[in-house]
């Protein structure tokens, strides 16, 4: 008897995992090849390299879509239902599910027709951008917001098309929900911007870009990516033209900046936001790796992971009350003159300007905003294609009392909608608003957090973040995990707290 | 009627292609993770770069001997036999075929059988190697060689069992013709050999080990890789603790060296040796890329080309002539009181010793030709793998004048053996002769490269090789590359010639 029992074919659960484990590995292999061109690949190897990577992504499509996955879901569906919802097998086949009806709903016609028109949207933006001309991108994106509505009747919705594209990159997450968060976030904080605004700013700037040579302030950002627990044995920091962290598992984590001798906190800061992603990767459960449970939650989680770490820790005045001093040490010419109040005043300047990714901490949000009103009016129909610079503009002088001279540095300025990507951009504000509220929750249990800033000393919160957010990969949903971790739903008041606490000190309001 | 003309389903020459560049997009992804994994891979990071390769291995595998693409040779075979056999479509059908008839004639669980062994013997000669210890690796050693001698069945062969294994790293190459090769340049040799050894030697080799900055090293180890041809967009220097070359196509070649402060040979002509490999694999015609006719003809074919840059070339006295100046500008230090001729001597120094990859011009092949000369007999049944070490050291002596002190200095320093590499030894040499017959046949087209040499003009016999060498990729056999560059087979007469000519002026022989 015990002969017959012995399995004669792989059974269904090993199958499944054997093929999702194929799939990952090709997903990974695409990482690699990604992370190896932005960083060392020369340049005449461009071409050979969209060939590896348009193989290598085809695959792994194919792999994971095949209808054996199907049957094999549609067989092991029990395991889904039986006992712990947060049990591996269970989480596994609800993930997995997920997944793949997701990715089994487009016809193969329209995801080439996705592939193709992004293309070329991506080419005509680049020109757009360089020759300020909106009206030769305007075609392509009318396209690209075409496709996204029928994609989104591909997905299926029930409130708002827009909930359709955004659960790609935020699963769960509602578009009414996110404009409930954000008019009270809006309402909130427009008020604090415009008090600091009238408050004028005398303040000399000049230290952000004295020289400060590139190896050292790679030496300094990497010893603080160090110390914020990114170990060396599984990490690596390089440099490429735009800032990224990807991870070829959570033993392999990679993170780039780039530098300006002229304007240390690019690097510095850049290479501890990616650290919070790195940190985010490196503590998923190992034992979720090559299943579509690795990886984080979802954007808005991944960003408030870069966040805490790059404005929460690296531009709280006791992290530097600890390391200005080994500033001072290592580079005197930058800080010479210069007081720990000075410069943390500096660090955290707050300017109502044109371009998203050099906000700073209160007007970021505001940039934010603006595109998720403008995505979803168009995807509404209360926007046209052709309007957009004009409302653009408008919505940029009645949030930050700024208007762009040009296209470039207003509605071309983003890669995203000329990527397709549309539904994206409120999961950077989403990122930070959770950022706040699992500092707070973790402060309520671990005590004064700026104590031990102070000291140097991270490890309690890492191990909060890993034990409460990082370790469950895509197991939880987003708002499972604010709500676990945090007691509460997302929202915007604890962030809104935060930025008034800190700024009203720092601009004396 | 136009349209019943339109093919309703892809042609079989074009899936045929399809498939095949997706087998190799897939080995050339493999490529990359492998190079990543020398270059810049935290150590933490090599068991999920292990499960990735193992995926994109086997998918490679998968692919290409998917029985489709033997129905599709069959269906092409016409292409074959009709018109020119240098045709893209003739050469593409004949090797393909080649490939395919080898790669489909393991029984799977034989290539299992193998993977498992190679894995074991790879690290218990790890151990082995470590701890001097023969008799621990000895057990796998017989695995290997039986393993070897059951491929070779798998295989077929007609004289030699031995002619199976090198085939697969010198298409067409058989045992006795290279017995026959061998046996002449040992008799001609050795007499040389000896006759250095008897003469004495009073040099001073001590400017090989004065202290030469790394970066610089680095810098001027480059600037020779580009004067040599190695173009910047294409090609990167980066590195790693074992010199190796790889591509991910013709434009993007990676060549990595190592580095000691005080043995600057091992940087320079390590690189140069390199640039010799990455040349070749730059040459091949693009047209044949993302199919099995790219990439180099064979092993000894391609050591041809990295022998030729490294010693004709980069060991010649008018390359010095031209570079020594600069040398001496960059460096002082360096080369302070050695002429021209000191340092053409020192950087030609013949001693025999144990280690094979340390060895010089006059040497190395006897170090092969003794690896080749055990691995016939292990075959042939004629020496007992217990009797190796004993053997290893008897040949030794009778070539190379030195017996090792133990093993790991002596037959267990190669890692082929343990990693099923059998077959493999003899395109060493293979390469060091076919480097000075290809680059006779140029200097007879071209007149004196010496002259060329003195002026740093290396690009006529760049352009010669592309034209008789690189171009082809594996369109042509080894052989037919000697016969058609060269008008004669493969022989050890002008590498004697050269030997001889250059070791008696340097020794006044």
């Amino acid at each position: 008897m015990l002969e017959r029992m012995q399995p004669l074919i792989t059974p269904p659960l090993e199958e499944l995992k054997n093929t999702l484990g194929k799939a990952h590995d090709l997903g990974m292999a695409s990482a690699v090849l990604n992370w190896e061109q932005e960083t060392y690949m020369p340049h005449g190897g461009a071409n050979h390299r969209a060939d590896q990577l348009a193989t290598l992504d085809l695959l792994a499509h194919q792999t994971f879509t095949d209808k054996r996955v199907g049957q094999l879901l549609e067989e092991l569906k029990p395991l889904e239902a039986d006992g712990d919802a947060q049990s591996f097998d269970a989480s596994l086949i609800r993930v997995t599910r997920r997944d793949y009806d997701k990715a089994t709903k487009f016809p193969s016609e329209f995801v080439e027709e996705i592939s193709r028109a992004q293309n070329a949207a991506h080419f005509a933006w680049i020109e757009a951008r360089k020759g300020d001309d909106f009206k030769g991108f305007q075609p392509h994106l009318e396209t690209m917001f075409d496709l996204a509505r029928r994609a989104a009747d591909y997905l299926g919705f029930e409130d708002h098309p827009y909930d359709a594209l955004l659960d790609g990159y935020e699963p769960g997450a509602k578009t009414a929900h996110i404009k409930t968060i954000f008019a009270d976030l809006r309402q909130q904080t427009l008020p604090l911007l415009k008090a600091i605004q009238a408050k004028g700013d005398a303040t000399d700037y000049s230290v952000l870009e004295r020289s400060f040579p590139v190896e050292k302030q790679r030496e300094f950002g990497l010893k603080i990516a160090r110390a914020l627990g990114l170990p060396e044995e599984y990490s690596r920091l390089d440099v490429s033209a735009h800032p990224f962290c990807t991870h070829f598992g959570p033993q392999d984590i990679r993170i780039t900046t780039r530098f300006d001798e002229h304007y240390f906190p690019m690097s510095l800061f850049g290479t501890w936001h990616e650290t919070g992603h790195g940190l985010y990767e490196h503590g998923v459960a190992l034992e979720l790796n090559r299943t579509p449970l690795a990886g984080g939650a979802s954007l808005g989680v991944h960003e408030s992971q870069s966040r805490l770490f790059e404005n929460l820790i690296c531009r709280s005045k006791p992290f530097w009350e600890h390391y200005y001093p080994q500033l001072e040490a290592l580079v005197p010419e930058v800080t010479k003159g210069v007081s720990l109040e000075d410069f943390y005043k500096a660090i955290n300047r707050v300017k109502a300007d044109l371009i998203r990714v050099e906000a700073d901490e209160v007007t970021y949000n505001f940039h934010v905003m603006l595109r998720f009103e403008l995505e979803t009016a168009l995807l509404e129909g209360n926007l046209k294609v052709a309007d957009l610079p004009e409302a653009w503009n408008a919505k940029m002088q009645d949030y930050l009392g700024v208007t762009p001279p040009n296209n470039a540095q207003g509605v071309l300025q983003d890669v995203h909608w000329s990527s397709g990507l549309i539904g994206y951009f409120p999961t950077y504000s989403l990122g930070n608003l959770l950022s706040v509220q699992l500092y707070n929750a973790a402060e309520a249990k671990l005590g004064n957090l700026h104590q031990m800033f102070g000291k140097g000393n991270f490890a309690p919160l890492l191990e909060w973040l890993r034990e409460n957010v990082h370790q469950h990969g895509r197991k939880l949903l987003p708002d499972e995990i604010a709500l676990r971790a945090t007691g509460k739903p997302l929202e915007a008041t604890d962030y809104v707290n935060y930025l008034k606490g800190k700024y009203s000190a720092i601009y004396g309001l």
